[in-house]
């Protein structure tokens, strides 16, 4: 018999089905035995009858424990008003169980992964942690996360492409890469797909890439990750760095709305609110925000450089309170604090056209406009203390005409964290990699 | 004013618009000018008459080149019949400038990039080739392979994973890894997502991921890459290895219709033959394609655990004079030959459930059904010579409860170069590596 999804015996009611799954849990009643069996699709209540299945069916059912995976033939029938369970999707009807197989079995569990079990432990039984509903509602809403990335920008005119991880030198010409071994001499792992994206504007204006970027940082925080996914676009043809803002804010309202639509049960099991995304998010320059941050909270920072993670919770709290945005915009960083890319302020050279976006506490975005002028580039590449001809490559692209532009990077784990309430970034990427584990804990040397 | 797009100018015969993108050619007619200008929707006409645009408007655009970016401020004009350019999406139609405004200068080209370049000056200038409108389309249509690859699966039930890059250890025990240097210990660069494909199959049943893998191969071919995009999917409950295969040829026959439906132009432009799809792919066990190699082509080659790259020609050679498919599917290859997780035929262990597609001369996928019972994965991994404890980490995705299940890699870039008749992958690889080149030819050491 073909299989049929769990969610989908609810209408063949009076009908047999053949449904596959895994066994959530086995509730001996005596001679009945009551088998909650799930799949992609929900959890079925599956009722095993002697005079049914006979002897030879019992003993195979008597074995049975949460983990095995089972092909169970029945007859799908209406349950009685008191037996309706509103909180499953096939909560009016069971299935009355005629034959089971047994597809593959499981050792007993090694702990119930639904508890509290502390972050090391979910972390080190990852395989089996991962398949708890809270898990999987966590990454089939990143999953839409990054969809939605993708379908509304393709709406807008931007173009897919797949930026190498493999490069030559350090983007920023920074600290933090990760070294590899390339044939005998060192390469490394790309901080982000900037360089790539600006090229990219020159051959398609507006382009998006999602995927893989490393920060070799030595820190052990609830917010970093050495290897996380970036959701990246860039665009051409821009006024300023408002016309980036414009795109970021545009996309966070159809994301919520996206997300709403494909997720609310997964929302609901998180208890996830989703955040009202304004019409215009606000955005006040650094210099405001430092002048909020003393005025309102008492921090002394005006002049700084950047903000502290404390700032930026605070300024969110500010947003909240006074404009009832979870977001915020900060503009006009130091020009000094950014990288040789960034467009200066033409009002006021000494700050960038460049910004970040705070969301619930935490920046999850850094964008601006770009230098697209050659010779400027070329210049800053230098003022910044690097070896412009060792950027001959990437100038090669503003060389032979580069349009004004702009880009911003998105945190996915992050965003997707501040998204669903969880406090540790790591709960909100697959498998999470830092400085004491990939995978599995990294031996102490 | 706002900008239009140059495409929509079309619906504007008789307004001003306003237009913005590069220069791809100026044509000086005495005392008339006429400049092409290109954006990403296409190329447009501008007449430039002195009347019009004054001493200072003529000066600006005498100084005009290829590679400048401008915006244009203009009426758009029917062209007259005799004037129409069939060729163009806006061949009906001109625009009269009013007033061109430079955004963006250029240097004179290095070289006509449309002309037989050669791969090596090809690769060494990208920034600046890939803005041909052959290189344009070729990752156009890059682009909607992606899209097509996910959109099918997301319709099939599928969920999307980010897998990590970052890894402990090589897949499948062998060699060609790229080593990392992660914070003094070594690591290694993924040469699939392969075991965290079939850890998700535990979470999600159906799951893929589109990324990043490597390969440190000392090949220098038309066909290796070091850093490829791969197409991964991996689903469980699944009867054997054909189930997985008929997921690839529905994903084929979507693929095809979606590149039709979205790059016609493209497709033209390249003169691209998209390939039909069976609506059964023929598929042959490894020893009769020997056996069908020795009768039709007098290659002995019976016995062999492999084919050889002209062992797949000719077998397509075949497929398409036999069975007009460009398509073939090779299973069965020895159980030696084949990592440890592919599971054996259980009519003959000797060979497995494991198939390859060849596709105009070349293998774009391998997959199979995988080992799913723990015992016997463990017991293969010994058997490989390999240390089972040092995969305690994928084994525990087994030891809870893993159905009978099974996936396919797709490599993009191959699958691209393919489906657009290109003779080297590397010019269906936006930025590729090989062992002389990141972006710029590595110096020799």
């Amino acid at each position: 018999m073909e299989r049929t999804l769990v969610a989908a015996t609810t209408d063949h009611v009076g009908q047999e089905v053949s449904v596959s799954g895994w066994i959530d849990a086995r509730r001996d009643m005596g001679k009945i035995i009551f088998l909650d069996v799930r799949d992609r699709s929900g959890i079925l209540q599956v009722v095993v009858v002697p005079q049914v299945v006979g002897e030879q069916g019992m003993a195979i059912v008597k074995d049975l424990r949460p983990g095995f995976v089972v092909q169970v033939d029945g007859l799908v029938k209406a349950r009685g008003e008191k037996a309706v369970n509103p909180k499953l999707v096939t909560g009016r009807i069971e299935m009355e169980a005629k034959a089971v197989t047994v597809l593959a079995t499981a050792q007993p569990l090694p702990f119930d992964a639904t508890s509290d079990l502390g972050l090391d432990t979910y972390l080190d039984h990852l395989p089996y942690t991962l398949r708890t509903a809270r898990a999987r509602a966590i990454f089939k809403i990143q999953g839409e996360i990054i969809e939605a990335f993708r379908a509304f920008l393709r709406g807008q005119g931007f173009t897919e492409f797949q930026a190498p991880k493999i490069v030559a030198g350090s983007t920023e010409g920074g600290a933090n890469v990760f070294t590899i071994d390339y044939f005998g001499k060192p390469a490394f792992l790309a901080q982000s797909p900037q360089f790539y994206k600006q090229i990219m504007v020159g051959v398609f204006e507006r382009v998006f890439t999602v995927g893989n970027v490393y920060r070799a940082e030595l820190h052990a925080t609830t917010r970093h990750l050495n290897e996380y996914t970036s959701m990246d676009l860039e665009m051409g043809f821009i006024r300023d760095h408002q016309d980036v803002m414009r795109v970021e804010n545009d996309f966070l309202a159809y994301l919520v709305d996206h997300v709403a639509r494909t997720c609310a049960a997964e929302l609901e099991l998180l208890r996830a609110t989703l955040p009202a995304v304004p019409k215009d998010i606000p955005a006040v320059k650094l210099r405001e925000a430092q002048e909020i941050l003393g005025k309102e909270f008492g921090i002394a920072c005006i002049g700084e450089p950047d903000l502290e993670p404390e700032h930026e919770r605070k300024l969110c709290e500010w947003s909240a309170k006074t404009h009832g945005s979870d977001f915020l915009f900060v503009t006009h960083f130091p020009t000094s604090k950014r990288p040789f890319y960034t467009m200066p302020d033409p009002a006021d050279p000494n700050f960038t056209l460049g910004f970040d976006l705070l969301f619930r506490g935490i920046e999850i975005t850094t964008g601006g406009q770009r230098i697209h002028d050659h010779a400027m580039l070329r210049n800053n590449i230098a003022k910044w203390g690097l070896n412009p001809d060792h950027f001959a490559y990437y100038l090669e692209a503003f060389q032979y005409g580069m349009p004004p532009e702009g880009g911003l990077a998105i945190g996915l784990e992050r965003l997707t964290a501040k998204f669903l309430g969880i406090e540790n970034v790591k709960e909100a990427t697959l498998f999470p990699r830092d400085i004491a584990r990939i995978d599995e804990r990294l031996s102490v040397s």
